[in-house]
């Protein structure tokens, strides 16, 4: 047991340190102080080894990882990320991957204003639980439910490339050395839409973050919201990576399959459509329409106004 | 995956919804309301099987426990508990046995007025996560800094129970059957002084919960307030089922070095020690004065004036 409590000195007076956190790492609790006149945002997320990451994953980008994963669902509510616990169950302890692992977690941290407050490492098979805390001004958050029928659908970023990113590591799918590093990066190092989340609070009517694959995701903002969706599957963003890389259709199929990209999906009515451009200017990722609600309770996926069938790679989430 | 999203039904819509509770589980994070005026303790405590409990206990034990060790971190801070995220990664589904671990553990939820508004299921090893959230009066946390020269050093309950219940489990000793039941209760179930905690806000000048044992977690207490202590060993509290089925000494080792009493230990200044007896009426555990706090860095232990050896019987924090 000794040697895992001098691991709390990986990760006890590194990182950033809030004015907010009266208390840290080192005693029963951390104490923080929520700012008045907003709510708490909390999610927790745990990554198994060889269920939700590969054994070959750097430390580095796990630690990243970890993070940014709790990072997504903060932004899929619009939700300022404050405080975060670290669970870190290890089978022996390794200095190396110890460094590695607290830089890309602290980078995550750093980067996104989130203070290690407080967690517990323990003996055993590799695993990772972060629990994160966020900000959102009452009533802003946003929620899967919401959408109504008319509102626009967008996403942030490119889909698929996490997906093909993972094929690519798992030795299922070849590319040109140009594109590999790009898609095995998208894959490793995601990056949360944490800023875009904020700007959207008062303009989309409902958001998700993709973790599942987007024809799985916004399953939950259809049901939540009981309304359908239409999709236009040409709309669809894709990377020049995976343009490069595969023929069209296996490219919709992982952008619409594959899971992992931690992009948003949102929805915006009419009304708010013209400000959608300027809220996001500041965020740092480009968006797009790619569909709209509409009444029922199905997702239609079309091309050129015909139905579109998804081709079966039979991709899993890994 | 479909399989454990399923499971998140077992915790979905039971246990205690605060009111406080704006968004639980089934968005990407939860929202809660923090109350004005006070600040938001935050803990988390990870169980491996095999290195925190024995396959052998009971599911609804472990869920009770799972979260019963998490309440004791908040009650040595004097945070009244409010929210909690449980990450529960399992070899498999087995449902008779989360329909066990789900009552336990919403039993220790609602007689403590808990709401569970988040988590992650996985499969991988047997491994549970909780982060707590409790809400404590501006500047009004116990931390284990603050006791000082001549404050009295007290304890609820009793000591060493847990220990020798574990070891009973273990086969490692015997007892009565009289005793047995009792003793393994005090291991598998034990209880938060929570209402003790909030109690001793304004009286106590530290505090820390005994997890790992007397001798070893007072050391903390030590450390972050500068301070020495002297122990009479003789008024230490045990049981009549420790009494009864071990030597006075071999009750001392358990009660010094035994560990998971979650008990509180915790100092009061002499002019706050006529207050303690009020304060806790109510708080549902006797206490008693065990030593004092004195200047220097070391824990003295003493029996009649002597210094006390203690016996070496190889306990280990299991």
């Amino acid at each position: 047991m000794k040697e895992f409590q001098l691991i709390e000195h990986y990760f006890r007076d590194h990182g950033l340190n809030r004015r907010d956190v009266e208390l840290g790492i080192g005693d029963d609790c951390a104490i923080v102080l929520p700012a008045e006149g907003k709510s708490l945002a909390i999610s927790c997320d745990t990554l198994v080894e060889n269920v939700h990451f590969l054994s070959e994953i750097p430390a580095s980008a796990l630690g990243y990882k970890s993070l940014a994963v709790n990072l997504s669902d903060l932004a899929s509510m619009g939700a300022e990320p404050a405080w975060m616990t670290l669970a870190l169950t290890m089978p022996e302890v390794n200095e190396e991957w110890l460094t590695q692992f607290s830089q890309g977690l602290f980078e995550a941290a750093e980067y996104y204003g989130v203070s290690l407050v407080g967690g517990d490492t323990t003996r055993g098979p590799l695993s990772i639980t972060v629990t994160i805390h966020g900000q959102v001004p009452h009533g802003k958050a946003l929620t899967r439910a919401g959408a109504n029928n008319g509102d626009w659908i967008y996403v942030t970023g490119t889909l698929g490339d996490s997906a093909l990113g993972l094929d690519i590591l798992l030795g299922k799918q070849e590319v040109s050395s140009d594109y590999k590093g790009y898609l095995i990066n998208r894959h490793y190092n995601p990056t949360p839409r944490v800023l875009a989340g904020q700007a959207l609070r008062s303009l989309a009517s409902s958001a998700i973050d993709l973790s599942d694959g987007l024809i799985s995701d916004i399953q939950h903002i259809l049901k939540a919201s009981s309304v359908g969706a239409i999709i236009d599957v040409d709309a669809i963003p894709l990377s020049t990576s995976m343009l490069e890389s595969v023929d069209k259709d296996k490219a919709l199929s992982y952008a619409l399959t594959g899971g992992e990209d931690y992009e948003l999906l949102f929805t915006v009515p009419e009304a708010q459509r013209g400000a959608i451009d300027t809220a996001l200017l500041h965020a740092g990722v480009k968006f797009v329409k790619i569909g709209q609600i509409c009444p029922g309770d199905k997702l239609k996926l079309v091309q050129d106004g015909q139905p579109y069938q998804i081709e079966q790679n039979g991709f899993e989430h890994f």
